[in-house]
Protein backbone atom coordinates (compact mmCIF):
# COMPACT_ATOMS: atom_id res chain seq x y z
CA UNK A 1 0.00 0.00 0.00
CA UNK A 2 1.24 3.01 -0.95
CA UNK A 3 2.44 5.64 2.25
CA UNK A 4 3.70 8.56 0.49
CA UNK A 5 2.10 11.01 -1.94
CA UNK A 6 0.70 7.91 -4.55
CA UNK A 7 -2.75 8.42 -5.05
CA UNK A 8 -4.73 4.93 -4.33
CA UNK A 9 -5.52 2.73 -7.33
CA UNK A 10 -9.29 3.01 -8.03
CA UNK A 11 -11.05 0.12 -10.04
CA UNK A 12 -14.19 1.39 -10.78
CA UNK A 13 -16.81 -1.54 -10.77
CA UNK A 14 -18.12 -3.67 -13.77
CA UNK A 15 -21.67 -3.10 -14.32
CA UNK A 16 -23.47 -7.00 -15.52
CA UNK A 17 -26.70 -7.16 -17.14
CA UNK A 18 -28.15 -10.66 -16.93
CA UNK A 19 -30.61 -11.58 -19.88
CA UNK A 20 -31.16 -7.51 -20.46
CA UNK A 21 -33.97 -7.98 -22.80
CA UNK A 22 -34.36 -4.62 -25.11
CA UNK A 23 -31.35 -2.96 -27.16
CA UNK A 24 -32.54 -0.12 -26.06
CA UNK A 25 -32.27 -0.30 -22.22
CA UNK A 26 -28.27 -1.82 -22.99
CA UNK A 27 -27.94 2.02 -24.65
CA UNK A 28 -29.47 3.59 -21.94
CA UNK A 29 -27.33 1.84 -19.23
CA UNK A 30 -23.91 2.62 -20.98
CA UNK A 31 -25.20 6.33 -21.02
CA UNK A 32 -25.94 6.10 -17.64
CA UNK A 33 -22.69 4.48 -16.66
CA UNK A 34 -20.41 7.10 -18.77
CA UNK A 35 -22.08 9.72 -17.20
CA UNK A 36 -20.60 8.70 -13.86
CA UNK A 37 -17.44 7.72 -15.10
CA UNK A 38 -17.75 3.78 -15.90
CA UNK A 39 -17.02 2.31 -18.90
CA UNK A 40 -16.93 -1.59 -18.26
CA UNK A 41 -20.28 -3.43 -18.99
CA UNK A 42 -20.56 -7.29 -19.02
CA UNK A 43 -23.58 -9.24 -20.94
CA UNK A 44 -24.94 -12.36 -19.95
CA UNK A 45 -26.91 -13.96 -22.45
CA UNK A 46 -29.04 -10.95 -24.01
CA UNK A 47 -31.94 -11.78 -25.31
CA UNK A 48 -31.57 -10.38 -28.77
CA UNK A 49 -27.91 -11.40 -29.26
CA UNK A 50 -24.92 -9.22 -29.12
CA UNK A 51 -24.02 -6.42 -30.51
CA UNK A 52 -27.67 -5.20 -30.66
CA UNK A 53 -28.28 -2.28 -33.53
CA UNK A 54 -30.83 -0.46 -31.14
CA UNK A 55 -28.36 0.17 -28.33
CA UNK A 56 -26.10 2.28 -30.36
CA UNK A 57 -28.94 5.14 -30.65
CA UNK A 58 -30.07 4.67 -27.19
CA UNK A 59 -26.13 5.14 -25.77
CA UNK A 60 -26.70 8.87 -27.05
CA UNK A 61 -23.16 8.98 -27.66
CA UNK A 62 -21.75 6.71 -24.89
CA UNK A 63 -20.23 4.22 -27.65
CA UNK A 64 -17.07 3.58 -26.25
CA UNK A 65 -19.26 1.69 -23.12
CA UNK A 66 -21.03 0.03 -25.70
CA UNK A 67 -17.68 -1.41 -28.09
CA UNK A 68 -16.24 -2.42 -24.96
CA UNK A 69 -19.06 -4.72 -23.49
CA UNK A 70 -18.55 -8.41 -23.97
CA UNK A 71 -21.45 -10.49 -23.70
CA UNK A 72 -20.99 -13.91 -21.57
CA UNK A 73 -23.26 -17.55 -21.45
CA UNK A 74 -23.28 -17.38 -17.70
CA UNK A 75 -23.25 -15.13 -14.79
CA UNK A 76 -20.69 -17.05 -13.29
CA UNK A 77 -18.03 -16.36 -15.89
CA UNK A 78 -19.16 -13.05 -16.51
CA UNK A 79 -17.41 -12.19 -12.40
CA UNK A 80 -14.79 -14.51 -12.65
CA UNK A 81 -12.40 -12.64 -11.85
CA UNK A 82 -14.50 -10.26 -9.38
CA UNK A 83 -13.83 -10.47 -5.48
CA UNK A 84 -16.67 -8.49 -4.45
CA UNK A 85 -20.22 -9.10 -6.34
CA UNK A 86 -23.43 -7.57 -5.67
CA UNK A 87 -26.31 -8.49 -6.95
CA UNK A 88 -28.98 -5.92 -7.21
CA UNK A 89 -32.40 -6.83 -6.43
CA UNK A 90 -35.79 -4.70 -5.14
CA UNK A 91 -36.97 -7.20 -2.50
CA UNK A 92 -34.85 -9.39 -0.42
CA UNK A 93 -35.27 -12.95 -1.60
CA UNK A 94 -34.89 -14.37 2.22
CA UNK A 95 -30.97 -14.88 1.67
CA UNK A 96 -28.87 -14.63 4.44
CA UNK A 97 -26.10 -11.91 2.61
CA UNK A 98 -25.60 -8.52 3.39
CA UNK A 99 -27.97 -5.86 2.34
CA UNK A 100 -26.31 -2.58 1.08
CA UNK A 101 -27.63 0.71 0.02
CA UNK A 102 -26.47 1.78 -3.13
CA UNK A 103 -24.02 4.44 -0.92
CA UNK A 104 -22.67 1.74 1.25
CA UNK A 105 -22.24 -0.45 -1.46
CA UNK A 106 -20.40 2.22 -3.06
CA UNK A 107 -18.39 2.71 -0.43
CA UNK A 108 -17.34 -0.90 -0.08
CA UNK A 109 -16.02 -0.73 -3.83
CA UNK A 110 -14.03 2.02 -2.99
CA UNK A 111 -12.95 0.63 0.46
CA UNK A 112 -11.95 -2.71 -1.66
CA UNK A 113 -8.84 -0.67 -3.36
CA UNK A 114 -7.44 -2.15 -6.26
CA UNK A 115 -9.66 -5.47 -5.79
CA UNK A 116 -11.98 -5.72 -8.93
CA UNK A 117 -15.97 -5.77 -8.08
CA UNK A 118 -19.17 -6.32 -9.88
CA UNK A 119 -22.68 -4.83 -9.69
CA UNK A 120 -25.43 -7.06 -11.23
CA UNK A 121 -28.81 -6.32 -12.41
CA UNK A 122 -31.43 -8.57 -13.40
CA UNK A 123 -33.36 -8.64 -16.67
CA UNK A 124 -36.20 -5.48 -16.93
CA UNK A 125 -39.42 -7.32 -15.57
CA UNK A 126 -38.22 -10.43 -13.18
CA UNK A 127 -35.00 -9.02 -11.50
CA UNK A 128 -32.44 -11.37 -11.37
CA UNK A 129 -33.23 -15.23 -10.40
CA UNK A 130 -32.27 -16.78 -6.82
CA UNK A 131 -29.43 -19.00 -8.46
CA UNK A 132 -28.06 -15.57 -9.69
CA UNK A 133 -28.42 -14.21 -6.34
CA UNK A 134 -26.41 -17.15 -5.01
CA UNK A 135 -23.40 -16.04 -6.45
CA UNK A 136 -22.99 -12.63 -5.32
CA UNK A 137 -21.61 -11.81 -1.45
CA UNK A 138 -24.08 -9.32 -0.80
CA UNK A 139 -26.81 -7.70 -2.30
CA UNK A 140 -27.94 -3.86 -3.33
CA UNK A 141 -31.08 -3.00 -2.60
CA UNK A 142 -32.24 0.37 -3.90
CA UNK A 143 -34.44 1.87 -1.03
CA UNK A 144 -37.45 2.93 -3.09
CA UNK A 145 -41.10 3.83 -2.42
CA UNK A 146 -42.55 -0.08 -1.31
CA UNK A 147 -45.80 1.36 -3.09
CA UNK A 148 -44.32 1.61 -6.44
CA UNK A 149 -40.95 -0.26 -6.37
CA UNK A 150 -40.37 -1.16 -10.01
CA UNK A 151 -37.48 0.15 -11.06
CA UNK A 152 -36.54 0.69 -14.49
CA UNK A 153 -33.04 -0.61 -15.21
CA UNK A 154 -31.60 2.06 -16.58
CA UNK A 155 -32.58 4.06 -13.56
CA UNK A 156 -31.17 1.36 -11.11
CA UNK A 157 -27.96 1.40 -13.11
CA UNK A 158 -27.35 5.65 -12.63
CA UNK A 159 -28.09 5.56 -9.13
CA UNK A 160 -25.42 3.25 -8.83
CA UNK A 161 -22.48 4.72 -10.70
CA UNK A 162 -23.95 7.86 -9.00
CA UNK A 163 -22.52 7.24 -5.73
CA UNK A 164 -19.97 5.10 -6.71
CA UNK A 165 -19.10 8.41 -8.74
CA UNK A 166 -19.40 10.61 -5.64
CA UNK A 167 -17.50 8.37 -3.71
CA UNK A 168 -14.51 8.66 -5.99
CA UNK A 169 -15.08 12.53 -6.31
CA UNK A 170 -14.75 13.23 -2.84
CA UNK A 171 -11.96 11.02 -2.25
CA UNK A 172 -13.81 8.80 0.24
CA UNK A 173 -11.10 6.20 -0.63
CA UNK A 174 -10.40 3.89 2.25
CA UNK A 175 -7.20 1.44 1.84
CA UNK A 176 -7.75 -1.37 4.03
CA UNK A 177 -5.50 -0.87 6.91
CA UNK A 178 -4.13 -4.24 7.74
CA UNK A 179 -2.15 -5.31 4.45
CA UNK A 180 -2.22 -8.60 5.68
CA UNK A 181 -5.87 -8.81 4.82
CA UNK A 182 -6.15 -10.53 1.24
CA UNK A 183 -9.38 -10.16 -1.00
CA UNK A 184 -11.80 -12.24 -1.07
CA UNK A 185 -10.43 -14.68 -3.80
CA UNK A 186 -11.90 -14.47 -7.69
CA UNK A 187 -15.36 -15.99 -8.07
CA UNK A 188 -14.03 -18.25 -10.83
CA UNK A 189 -11.74 -20.10 -7.83
CA UNK A 190 -14.82 -19.55 -5.55
CA UNK A 191 -16.85 -21.45 -8.02
CA UNK A 192 -13.94 -24.11 -8.34
CA UNK A 193 -14.41 -24.97 -4.43
CA UNK A 194 -18.23 -25.25 -4.81
CA UNK A 195 -17.56 -27.82 -7.35
CA UNK A 196 -14.88 -30.12 -5.45
CA UNK A 197 -17.10 -29.51 -2.46
CA UNK A 198 -20.14 -30.75 -5.07
CA UNK A 199 -18.56 -33.15 -6.54
CA UNK A 200 -17.11 -34.67 -3.07
CA UNK A 201 -20.82 -34.97 -1.41
CA UNK A 202 -22.79 -36.41 -4.63
CA UNK A 203 -21.42 -40.58 -4.32
CA UNK A 204 -22.72 -40.00 -0.19
CA UNK A 205 -26.27 -39.06 -1.62
CA UNK A 206 -26.28 -35.51 -0.17
CA UNK A 207 -28.00 -34.26 -3.36
CA UNK A 208 -30.92 -37.09 -3.06
CA UNK A 209 -34.13 -36.81 -3.58
CA UNK A 210 -33.37 -35.09 -6.57
CA UNK A 211 -36.18 -32.44 -6.39
CA UNK A 212 -34.23 -30.99 -3.37
CA UNK A 213 -31.17 -31.08 -5.40
CA UNK A 214 -31.19 -27.40 -6.56
CA UNK A 215 -32.11 -25.66 -3.41
CA UNK A 216 -29.28 -27.75 -1.21
CA UNK A 217 -26.60 -26.56 -3.92
CA UNK A 218 -28.42 -23.16 -3.30
CA UNK A 219 -27.63 -23.65 0.33
CA UNK A 220 -24.23 -24.61 -0.38
CA UNK A 221 -23.08 -21.74 -2.56
CA UNK A 222 -24.75 -19.18 0.10
CA UNK A 223 -23.19 -21.04 2.77
CA UNK A 224 -19.34 -20.75 0.62
CA UNK A 225 -19.92 -17.60 -0.59
CA UNK A 226 -20.26 -15.53 2.74
CA UNK A 227 -17.18 -16.07 4.12
CA UNK A 228 -15.44 -14.24 1.47
CA UNK A 229 -12.12 -16.43 1.96
CA UNK A 230 -9.23 -14.84 0.01
CA UNK A 231 -7.12 -17.56 -2.09
CA UNK A 232 -5.28 -18.90 0.68
CA UNK A 233 -7.82 -20.05 2.02
CA UNK A 234 -9.84 -21.41 -0.66
CA UNK A 235 -6.48 -23.55 -1.20
CA UNK A 236 -6.77 -24.60 1.95
CA UNK A 237 -9.92 -25.97 1.97
CA UNK A 238 -9.71 -27.07 -0.96
CA UNK A 239 -6.65 -29.23 0.31
CA UNK A 240 -8.83 -30.61 3.07
CA UNK A 241 -11.33 -31.50 0.33
CA UNK A 242 -8.73 -33.63 -1.77
CA UNK A 243 -7.44 -35.47 1.22
CA UNK A 244 -10.73 -36.89 2.31
CA UNK A 245 -11.02 -38.32 -1.29
CA UNK A 246 -8.46 -40.14 -0.16
CA UNK A 247 -8.19 -43.73 1.32
CA UNK A 248 -8.04 -43.60 5.23
CA UNK A 249 -5.18 -44.96 5.84
CA UNK A 250 -5.58 -44.81 9.60
CA UNK A 251 -8.06 -46.56 12.10
CA UNK B 1 -37.74 9.66 15.39
CA UNK B 2 -38.37 10.89 18.66
CA UNK B 3 -40.51 8.61 20.77
CA UNK B 4 -43.63 10.96 21.98
CA UNK B 5 -42.49 13.72 19.64
CA UNK B 6 -44.75 15.02 17.02
CA UNK B 7 -43.20 13.52 13.32
CA UNK B 8 -42.23 16.79 11.53
CA UNK B 9 -44.17 17.98 8.71
CA UNK B 10 -42.28 17.29 5.82
CA UNK B 11 -43.84 18.70 2.40
CA UNK B 12 -42.16 16.88 -0.57
CA UNK B 13 -40.36 19.11 -3.26
CA UNK B 14 -42.83 19.60 -6.59
CA UNK B 15 -40.95 18.50 -9.70
CA UNK B 16 -40.98 21.12 -12.79
CA UNK B 17 -40.56 20.24 -16.27
CA UNK B 18 -39.53 23.39 -18.25
CA UNK B 19 -40.72 22.76 -21.94
CA UNK B 20 -40.52 19.67 -21.85
CA UNK B 21 -40.29 17.82 -25.57
CA UNK B 22 -41.69 14.45 -25.54
CA UNK B 23 -44.50 12.95 -23.34
CA UNK B 24 -42.52 9.91 -23.16
CA UNK B 25 -39.97 11.91 -20.94
CA UNK B 26 -42.33 13.25 -19.23
CA UNK B 27 -43.81 10.22 -18.44
CA UNK B 28 -40.85 8.32 -17.45
CA UNK B 29 -40.25 11.81 -15.51
CA UNK B 30 -43.16 10.83 -13.49
CA UNK B 31 -42.44 7.25 -12.81
CA UNK B 32 -38.71 8.36 -11.09
CA UNK B 33 -40.78 10.60 -8.88
CA UNK B 34 -42.86 7.70 -7.48
CA UNK B 35 -40.27 5.45 -7.17
CA UNK B 36 -38.98 7.61 -4.71
CA UNK B 37 -42.29 8.96 -2.83
CA UNK B 38 -42.59 12.28 -5.01
CA UNK B 39 -45.94 13.33 -7.03
CA UNK B 40 -46.41 16.65 -7.44
CA UNK B 41 -45.38 17.29 -11.12
CA UNK B 42 -45.86 20.57 -12.78
CA UNK B 43 -45.07 21.55 -16.56
CA UNK B 44 -44.55 24.79 -18.01
CA UNK B 45 -45.47 25.23 -21.61
CA UNK B 46 -44.94 21.14 -22.90
CA UNK B 47 -44.40 21.28 -26.36
CA UNK B 48 -47.25 18.70 -27.87
CA UNK B 49 -49.88 20.23 -24.75
CA UNK B 50 -50.98 18.51 -21.89
CA UNK B 51 -52.40 15.63 -21.10
CA UNK B 52 -50.28 14.06 -23.54
CA UNK B 53 -51.01 10.39 -24.51
CA UNK B 54 -47.68 9.31 -25.02
CA UNK B 55 -46.66 10.02 -21.23
CA UNK B 56 -49.05 7.31 -19.97
CA UNK B 57 -47.26 4.10 -20.97
CA UNK B 58 -43.72 5.61 -20.37
CA UNK B 59 -44.92 6.16 -16.69
CA UNK B 60 -45.16 2.42 -16.11
CA UNK B 61 -48.03 2.96 -13.76
CA UNK B 62 -46.91 5.97 -12.03
CA UNK B 63 -50.64 7.30 -13.42
CA UNK B 64 -51.44 9.03 -10.13
CA UNK B 65 -48.35 11.72 -10.71
CA UNK B 66 -49.93 11.83 -13.95
CA UNK B 67 -53.59 12.50 -13.55
CA UNK B 68 -52.62 15.13 -10.62
CA UNK B 69 -50.03 16.94 -12.85
CA UNK B 70 -50.40 20.55 -13.75
CA UNK B 71 -49.31 22.84 -16.79
CA UNK B 72 -48.34 26.08 -16.67
CA UNK B 73 -47.51 29.15 -19.26
CA UNK B 74 -44.61 30.07 -17.48
CA UNK B 75 -42.12 29.03 -14.68
CA UNK B 76 -43.03 32.13 -12.68
CA UNK B 77 -46.45 30.54 -12.43
CA UNK B 78 -45.54 27.23 -11.71
CA UNK B 79 -43.35 27.79 -8.83
CA UNK B 80 -45.09 30.72 -7.41
CA UNK B 81 -46.22 29.59 -4.30
CA UNK B 82 -42.71 28.06 -3.44
CA UNK B 83 -40.73 29.08 -1.26
CA UNK B 84 -37.33 27.40 -2.41
CA UNK B 85 -37.11 27.11 -6.19
CA UNK B 86 -33.75 25.27 -7.09
CA UNK B 87 -32.93 25.27 -11.10
CA UNK B 88 -30.50 22.33 -12.30
CA UNK B 89 -28.29 22.89 -14.64
CA UNK B 90 -25.23 20.80 -16.20
CA UNK B 91 -22.73 23.77 -16.48
CA UNK B 92 -23.09 26.53 -14.05
CA UNK B 93 -24.36 29.63 -15.93
CA UNK B 94 -21.95 32.26 -14.38
CA UNK B 95 -24.52 33.45 -12.49
CA UNK B 96 -23.51 34.31 -8.73
CA UNK B 97 -26.08 31.52 -7.09
CA UNK B 98 -25.30 28.96 -4.78
CA UNK B 99 -24.38 25.67 -6.19
CA UNK B 100 -25.76 22.55 -4.58
CA UNK B 101 -24.87 19.12 -5.06
CA UNK B 102 -28.73 16.50 -5.29
CA UNK B 103 -27.26 15.84 -2.06
CA UNK B 104 -26.94 18.81 -0.36
CA UNK B 105 -30.35 20.60 -2.05
CA UNK B 106 -32.07 17.03 -0.40
CA UNK B 107 -30.88 18.39 2.59
CA UNK B 108 -31.82 22.15 2.39
CA UNK B 109 -35.81 21.06 1.20
CA UNK B 110 -35.32 19.09 4.64
CA UNK B 111 -34.45 21.89 6.63
CA UNK B 112 -37.18 24.10 4.96
CA UNK B 113 -40.08 21.86 7.13
CA UNK B 114 -43.12 22.64 5.94
CA UNK B 115 -41.96 25.10 3.59
CA UNK B 116 -42.55 24.28 -0.26
CA UNK B 117 -39.22 23.76 -2.68
CA UNK B 118 -39.20 23.36 -5.84
CA UNK B 119 -36.76 21.42 -8.15
CA UNK B 120 -36.75 22.68 -12.08
CA UNK B 121 -35.29 20.49 -14.85
CA UNK B 122 -35.41 22.62 -18.39
CA UNK B 123 -36.00 20.99 -21.83
CA UNK B 124 -33.86 17.56 -23.00
CA UNK B 125 -31.80 19.25 -25.13
CA UNK B 126 -30.84 22.64 -24.40
CA UNK B 127 -31.57 22.78 -20.67
CA UNK B 128 -32.83 25.68 -19.00
CA UNK B 129 -32.83 29.13 -20.34
CA UNK B 130 -30.43 32.29 -18.39
CA UNK B 131 -34.17 33.62 -17.62
CA UNK B 132 -35.60 30.63 -16.29
CA UNK B 133 -32.45 29.83 -14.19
CA UNK B 134 -33.00 33.55 -12.66
CA UNK B 135 -36.03 32.81 -11.14
CA UNK B 136 -34.15 30.56 -8.61
CA UNK B 137 -32.41 30.94 -5.57
CA UNK B 138 -29.91 28.11 -5.72
CA UNK B 139 -28.37 25.65 -8.85
CA UNK B 140 -28.43 22.25 -8.51
CA UNK B 141 -25.48 20.79 -10.38
CA UNK B 142 -25.04 16.77 -10.61
CA UNK B 143 -21.58 16.01 -10.27
CA UNK B 144 -21.48 14.18 -14.02
CA UNK B 145 -18.55 12.66 -15.74
CA UNK B 146 -17.29 16.43 -17.71
CA UNK B 147 -16.57 14.36 -20.71
CA UNK B 148 -19.87 13.18 -21.13
CA UNK B 149 -21.82 15.36 -19.22
CA UNK B 150 -25.33 14.68 -21.11
CA UNK B 151 -27.83 13.43 -18.62
CA UNK B 152 -31.49 12.24 -19.76
CA UNK B 153 -34.27 14.33 -18.11
CA UNK B 154 -35.45 11.44 -16.15
CA UNK B 155 -32.02 10.39 -14.86
CA UNK B 156 -31.72 13.74 -13.36
CA UNK B 157 -35.33 13.45 -12.31
CA UNK B 158 -34.50 10.53 -10.38
CA UNK B 159 -31.35 11.61 -8.78
CA UNK B 160 -32.98 14.25 -7.10
CA UNK B 161 -35.79 12.12 -6.04
CA UNK B 162 -33.69 9.62 -4.42
CA UNK B 163 -31.51 11.96 -2.72
CA UNK B 164 -34.30 14.09 -1.49
CA UNK B 165 -36.30 10.12 -0.35
CA UNK B 166 -32.51 9.35 0.85
CA UNK B 167 -32.98 12.00 3.74
CA UNK B 168 -36.56 11.57 4.62
CA UNK B 169 -37.49 8.98 7.21
CA UNK B 170 -40.29 8.37 5.61
CA UNK B 171 -40.34 4.44 6.09
CA UNK B 172 -39.41 4.30 2.08
CA UNK B 173 -36.37 3.52 3.19
CA UNK B 174 -36.52 -0.54 4.39
CA UNK B 175 -34.27 -1.99 6.85
CA UNK B 176 -33.31 -4.90 6.67
CA UNK B 177 -34.97 -7.11 8.80
CA UNK B 178 -33.06 -8.67 11.59
CA UNK B 179 -34.47 -12.11 11.93
CA UNK B 180 -33.30 -12.45 8.15
CA UNK B 181 -30.06 -11.88 9.04
CA UNK B 182 -29.34 -13.95 12.02
CA UNK B 183 -26.55 -13.62 14.13
CA UNK B 184 -23.31 -16.05 13.97
CA UNK B 185 -23.91 -19.07 16.18
CA UNK B 186 -22.66 -19.40 20.12
CA UNK B 187 -18.94 -20.16 20.32
CA UNK B 188 -19.48 -23.82 21.16
CA UNK B 189 -21.53 -24.41 18.36
CA UNK B 190 -18.55 -23.51 16.11
CA UNK B 191 -16.26 -25.58 18.11
CA UNK B 192 -18.68 -28.29 17.63
CA UNK B 193 -18.27 -27.88 14.01
CA UNK B 194 -14.37 -27.24 14.18
CA UNK B 195 -13.97 -30.70 16.47
CA UNK B 196 -16.42 -32.41 13.65
CA UNK B 197 -14.09 -31.06 10.88
CA UNK B 198 -10.40 -32.12 12.63
CA UNK B 199 -12.49 -35.66 13.62
CA UNK B 200 -12.84 -36.00 9.80
CA UNK B 201 -9.77 -35.65 8.78
CA UNK B 202 -7.63 -37.24 11.08
CA UNK B 203 -7.75 -40.40 9.34
CA UNK B 204 -7.04 -39.12 6.17
CA UNK B 205 -3.40 -37.82 7.44
CA UNK B 206 -4.53 -34.56 7.14
CA UNK B 207 -2.81 -33.26 10.25
CA UNK B 208 0.86 -35.61 9.83
CA UNK B 209 3.18 -34.51 10.25
CA UNK B 210 2.62 -33.75 13.77
CA UNK B 211 5.21 -30.96 13.96
CA UNK B 212 3.31 -28.91 11.35
CA UNK B 213 -0.36 -30.58 13.42
CA UNK B 214 -1.00 -27.28 15.80
CA UNK B 215 -0.36 -24.43 13.06
CA UNK B 216 -2.96 -26.81 10.61
CA UNK B 217 -5.75 -27.00 13.11
CA UNK B 218 -5.04 -22.85 13.93
CA UNK B 219 -5.26 -22.47 9.99
CA UNK B 220 -9.00 -24.77 10.57
CA UNK B 221 -10.09 -22.94 12.90
CA UNK B 222 -9.34 -19.33 11.26
CA UNK B 223 -11.00 -20.29 8.33
CA UNK B 224 -13.85 -21.68 10.43
CA UNK B 225 -14.08 -18.65 12.08
CA UNK B 226 -14.39 -16.17 9.28
CA UNK B 227 -17.57 -16.92 8.23
CA UNK B 228 -19.74 -15.91 11.14
CA UNK B 229 -21.96 -18.74 10.20
CA UNK B 230 -25.39 -18.57 11.80
CA UNK B 231 -26.83 -21.91 13.73
CA UNK B 232 -28.78 -23.14 10.43
CA UNK B 233 -25.54 -22.84 8.74
CA UNK B 234 -23.50 -24.64 11.46
CA UNK B 235 -26.14 -27.20 10.74
CA UNK B 236 -26.26 -27.74 7.43
CA UNK B 237 -22.10 -28.00 7.12
CA UNK B 238 -22.09 -30.61 10.00
CA UNK B 239 -24.74 -32.38 8.14
CA UNK B 240 -22.49 -32.16 5.31
CA UNK B 241 -19.68 -33.82 7.24
CA UNK B 242 -21.77 -36.32 8.67
CA UNK B 243 -23.42 -37.27 4.95
CA UNK B 244 -18.93 -37.87 3.90
CA UNK B 245 -18.82 -39.91 7.02
CA UNK B 246 -20.78 -42.56 5.97
CA UNK B 247 -20.04 -44.86 2.99
CA UNK B 248 -20.52 -44.08 -0.30
CA UNK B 249 -23.60 -45.98 -1.90
CA UNK B 250 -22.84 -44.79 -5.71
CA UNK B 251 -20.16 -45.05 -7.66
Amino acid sequence: MPTGAEPPVIVPPVIVLVRPQLGQNIGKAARAMLNFGLTEMRLVSPRDGWPNPSAGPAAAGADIVLERAVAFETLAEAVADCAHVYATTVRKRGVSKPVFTPEEAAQAIHAAGATRSAIVFGPERSGLETDDVALARAIITVPVNPEFASLNLAQAVVLCAYEWSKGAALGVVEQPTVEEILPPAPQAELDGLIGHFEALLEPFEYFDPPARAASTRRTLRNMLTKPGWNHLEVRTMRGMLSALERRPRKE
